[in-house]
């Protein structure tokens, strides 16, 4: 047997049980670039794919959406045993890698990090991966005309789904929730700054208070009690309480049983309310003002994910005026009977016409945003206030991105006697309604809100077309797993 | 009947149904300051006291912490009627009204505006209150001592939570629930800075994975689920789908029969989840500088309200070190152990022991935050990675804020075999955590984190008693509404 004289340079470490404090600094690939040439430097990463070519294999190493090439050969550092067992090592294995960064003549068009490559002197198994992977992430990324056109693989929402860990690693999943963090870090940070106040409103509740259809039933101890549709009951007693401007970002739960494209039976709500002066479009303007906030940051802090996402999935850059555009249902129904719809003026919008709707607004106005304003008020919620100017109307209002709805809202009925007069007509039992009526006779401020579903939101904004994409573990009907 | 000049002065407005757009400026009470004076303004707040005296009325006006003397008398502004009428209005009513800004010779000690007060020009109702009030604002602020010694009422918990929106009015809950979303900003904005990502994990979920105790059950559909006791094995799995630090901010539920000034059945959890190089120190250290962030953060920013707060419910400021102390339980067991305590190496700590331990470290170390290390593995979760050089001992910890837990926390196992070993070891049903150990199998970096309870860390900040007055909504065992 010929002794390897490179042995001590490559092989699987013990699994790190934090046995000692290494002194090691590890540079993360994003940052290999040609300023660190010619430095001998530790990195951290995933194989994403291995090649052996006689006596070298190239790997492309890995770290979140950023890639670089590595380079063994047999020499004076590694040994034909050590170029086997990289060639050997399983996809999405973590390994650590001594190297030296080197610029390249030609850029290297398949890794993010075009003008470096690694010459690998060391390379040790972090963590392994099973050989046999649930889904390729090569094929998780291929844009779905292009997997048809060329008969190569695509992966089925499922699959992803069934195996998210992988799925998730993607450029494209990594790209998604990093812009869902920004939207959530936007919406919350111009908030604040206009002077809301965070709450926490909780989801066990004991009354299905707006209606009781499509709520889930949990077992509490010896009775039984719900899980909230929308913290807008909570949300509205701390207007009560004089926290004035509020708003919330937690999970609100649906017993819906349908499964479309755009509905979880959980999902995340970012929820506002706010005590106004006057007139409601004071809460109108602040809303949209937020949301205009959320799409100019996403647009100028996160041009690299946008354009991650679109390479697999392209749109059209998302567009939006300034100030907001805002149109009354009235103005909506006869946009739609000229395109040809036949509709009543108090009937709900139905999903089909919200989408010809976005399509003439677009056309007319050439925004991928807008308000609804003046809902009928046989189409809204008990709580709505009714339009002080004509009672089949109400003070209340929807917003659209793409021709889909992500916000509804409305002036909410600040008097409990009128409260109870909208709930009787609504054949609501007032027994269980009683403490969310009595928050408001001590004296409340008229105030208006809404609720948006954030996976809409970034789903609607990259141009996407499954909530799911969006929703990093969604439940559906069918979906309880992982 | 005499004609009244002043009738077009006050009244009852009609319910503000957004009837009209007002260019009317609102002064907000708390900027009621001597640059204001002889200016005339509108302003709106609740009646917080009203006292009529011969041909004047003296009202305090309130909003939110702030309050304003404000007088009307007989003369040519004000009739004998619309005296009475202001003399009349119910507390707690809200009320727009115009008058103008007087300086005073004495400050007014009574009210947060010491040295303005309003001449009132105009008066009208903009939301009354009925006249009888569950309980009244200056008993709920009044501190329990005083209250004792001088035979005044104070308002006991059940009836502030039965009636939380006239609570929640009170400056110290205002305080407590502004700083309490002070905390959350902190948190997030620190491991933000930090290069967390926040993600959104799901509460109902289909096994309860962490034993299968103190696990609510939820009717979904034709099946059952669960509420997800907390976010941890989705956090994990976000690690080993490459996000790296990760937090979340959510509601986390634990089914406990326990009714004790701590505990809830739905609270808030801060989660920390973050893969390191080497060892797991590194995310101790990344955890304990959030927190000290935090309580800087708090010190910095929020005095008013801490001493707000401190009015009713007096307590020490918030001591703590840099860099956070950090001790191993065999030092912890040795200090109770010289302080008369008879206990076993590897037994938990009970909770008067925990709170004994607080008050030794106090006195050693001069500090109300800590971290204890290396418990005993035996009493904590099957995913809790064992200390490499004690089997008996493990790499998790625990976190202190004024002698109680706020922060549990460990490297977890990230190796699917060992993992499994474990799980066996505890007698968990392998089957039922199967999704969770095979995202392990795929390459996972070694990774640590913890769970922060909100609730907690506000009552301890603060030095308050019950975890109750920290939570806007609290849930526990007996109580499920409002």
């Amino acid at each position: 047997v010929r002794s390897d004289f490179a042995m001590d340079r490559y092989g699987i470490c013990p699994m790190v049980q934090s046995q000692q404090k290494l002194d090691r600094a590890l540079v993360r690939v994003q940052d290999l670039t040609p300023e660190k040439a010619e430095q001998q430097i530790w990195v951290r990463a995933r194989i994403h794919t291995s090649r052996a070519k006689g006596k070298q294999c190239f790997l492309v190493l890995r770290h979140q959406q950023f890639t670089v090439q590595a380079l063994l050969a047999v020499g004076d550092c590694a040994s034909k045993q050590m170029v086997k067992f990289a060639a050997n090592l399983t996809k999405e294995s973590i390994i650590d890698v001594e190297a030296v960064v080197k610029k390249v003549e030609q850029k290297i068009e398949s890794c993010s990090q075009q003008d470096v490559e690694l010459h690998v002197e060391r390379i040790f198994v972090i963590s392994q991966s099973e050989a046999r992977l649930p889904l390729q992430l090569e094929d998780a990324v291929r844009p779905e005309g292009e997997g048809d056109e060329e008969g190569r693989a695509t992966v089925n929402q499922d699959t992803r789904l069934d195996n998210r860990v992988i799925d998730l690693r993607t450029t494209t999943s990594q790209s998604i929730f990093r812009l869902q963090s920004g939207v959530c870090q936007l919406f919350r940070d111009t908030l604040i700054n206009k002077g809301f106040v965070e709450i926490q409103t909780p989801k066990i509740i004991s009354a299905a208070s707006e209606g009781g259809a499509n709520v889930f039933t949990v077992s509490y101890f010896k009775t039984s009690a719900y899980l909230a549709q929308s913290p807008q009951l909570y949300k509205q007693m701390c207007i009560c309480a004089d926290f004035d401007k509020v708003f919330c970002v937690g999970p609100v739960f649906r017993a819906e049983d349908s499964n479309t494209h755009r509905h979880l039976t959980e999902f995340v709500g970012l929820d506002i309310e706010m005590a106004f002066n006057y007139h409601y479009h004071e809460v109108i303007d602040s809303i949209t003002d937020t949301m205009v906030q959320i799409f100019k940051g996403l647009r100028d802090r996160f041009q690299t994910e946008i354009q991650t996402v679109n390479k697999q999935y392209p749109s059209e850059p998302f567009k939006f005026l300034e100030p907001t555009l805002r149109l009354e249902y009235k103005e909506a129904v006869a946009m739609l009977r000229a395109a040809g719809v036949e509709m009543g003026d108090e009937e709900d919008l139905s999903t089909p016409n919200e989408k010809l709707l976005g399509r003439l607004v677009k056309e007319k106005y050439d925004t991928d945003f807008y308000v609804l304003d003046k809902y009928p008020l046989a189409v809204r919620p008990f709580y709505t206030m009714p339009d002080p100017n004509n009672p089949k109307y109400s003070n209340s209002y929807d917003m659209f991105m793409r021709g889909e709805e992500i916000l509804s809202g409305a002036q909410r009925v600040h008097d409990a006697q009128l409260l109870t007069e909208r709930a009787m007509h609504h054949g609501i039992d007032l027994e269980k309604i009683k403490a969310y009526i009595d928050s408001f006779r001590y004296g409340a401020p008229p105030h208006a809100g809404g609720g948006i579903g954030l996976e809409r939101v970034t789903m609607l904004y990259l141009g996407l077309h499954n909530v799911r994409q969006t929703s990093m573990f969604p439940r559906d009907p069918k979906r309880l797993t992982p």
